[in-house]
């Protein structure tokens, strides 16, 4: 099986997969998400991102069709059937199917999981980006399937060559299109607050507790978007990127300056990515 | 056939159709659509709804799966199908079907048709609504499926027993979770202007453009909270209600004061409504 797509205990190969037409994703986005990698069939942090998971399903009042270890027994169960053993593993709740209505109530919760062939981004990658007004809502802390405008932005830094799309709202940095973004300027750490304008990543965390690990202060602020240009590095964060230094942005360069804590960063990150995913092969 | 679900040509019972599990609609709610109704197995200003689809497709850069025409037809034979002459006829487009990837290119778009037993609102009807912080994103004006604020909104407003949710931005009136919102005061009509941060309604052009022929002036402008207190009458309009007066706002009794006004412009607004469907089965 190529990429193995499952709905409610049914599964196949993704492309002759077939859902309900009354899923209330296809109509309101009703639902949340959260994504990591499998490398080697170990999976990186499963449980961080299931707990995030249900935070999410919480917080938009969408019951979970399972319990989190249920769920994790599931996800470990598929991930071996798949014929490439790098995967992007994806799981999604969506509130239920039934006749379209905003308000509803009925019926159960549907569980999506998605396992298809990626591989995580090598330390020798460097990211170019743009900067796109921040157009989204106000949930921007929980991970949905809302997700129109990083589409759009990440469609438009595809036109231009570039990896990411850089959300810029009143001004100042919040988070990339599918990642988070940090800078590091006189050997302290910045990245914006967690405080709904973005998600906070859990690659995110591990790069903060790296930092914290050498001695690298974090400050938690929303930076104005000329610090990406001062930066003396600019970092990029998600499951599947480590730490990845931004090397372009608007077609600019910007960082570069201290490629030495980037290495000592992406050293301990990846290090810790392969340990987890080790340890999880285990399970 | 109760339900009838429609997805690329193939149609069925809602309840048994199944559609790609890749379809962008559930990962990134990646696509746009447009609904009326269906009177006696007449559609009400379907020219209309399907320009607006495919003004909305245009502005988030979906290509229509197929010309205003074909689908004009197509939405034309389908109408007939369905056990019930009175329905929903709701149609959606979304980006395509593949592997999840946030930007994309690959493939054609999708059409959805959904038709489902459903009447339109009675001029006897007074509703209920509440108010809520309007925390949506920056594509208000475009009618997409990234619609969980909405979902949210009509949820808290079913749980207090009403029917809408008044979305309230910067202590403005924008528009409802489903409908337009207008107030009648002191003999003129006010609402929102359509600048992005409401979708320009058919129904509400229509409440315009009959209060023009009435000598109710017009004027655009995003009204204080307090103005839906103070209004002689606040009117709810959407597809399926061409013109309801909104008799009660979080719990206070609203409107009542401009009762033959309503009357009258209910009177020319349903009497069109029955026309142009009457019309419409003649084609």
């Amino acid at each position: 099986m190529r990429e193995l797509a499952y709905y409610n205990g049914d599964y196949g190969e993704a492309a002759d997969m077939r859902v309900p037409f009354t899923d209330r994703a296809a109509f309101f986005g009703d639902g949340v998400y959260d994504a990591t990698y499998c490398v080697d069939r170990g999976i990186f942090a499963l449980s961080e991102h299931i707990d995030r998971l249900y935070r999410s399903a919480d917080a938009v009042g969408i019951a979970p069709p399972m319990g989190k270890i249920e769920l994790a027994a599931e996800v470990r169960r598929l991930v071996k059937l798949p014929d490439s053993p790098n995967l992007f593993v994806y799981i999604q709740f969506t509130r239920g199917s039934g006749t379209r209505s905003h308000a509803w109530r009925g019926g159960k919760s549907n569980l999506w999981i998605y396992l298809y062939p990626k591989d995580v981004t090598p330390p020798c990658a460097a990211l170019k980006a743009i900067t796109v007004a921040d157009n989204r809502y106000g949930l921007c802390g929980v991970k949905t399937i809302n997700l129109l405008p990083n589409v759009l932005a990440s469609e438009l830094a595809a036109d231009r060559g570039c990896d990411e799309a850089i959300f810029i709202k009143d001004g100042r940095v919040t988070e990339c299109a599918h990642s988070n973004i940090s800078i590091l300027k006189d050997g302290v750490l910045y990245t914006a607050p967690a405080d709904g304008n973005i998600l906070a990543g859990i690659s995110r965390a591990h790069l903060i507790s790296v930092c914290e690990s050498l001695d690298i202060p974090c400050r938690y602020i929303a930076m104005p978007k000329d610090a990406l240009k001062d930066a003396d590095e600019v970092i990029i964060t998600s499951s599947g990127v480590p730490c990845s230094p931004c090397a372009e942005i608007d077609g600019d360069r910007v960082g570069g300056r201290a490629r030495g804590k980037i290495e000592a960063l992406q050293d301990l990150l990846y290090r810790q990515y392969e340990l987890v995913c080790a340890m999880d092969r285990r399970i």
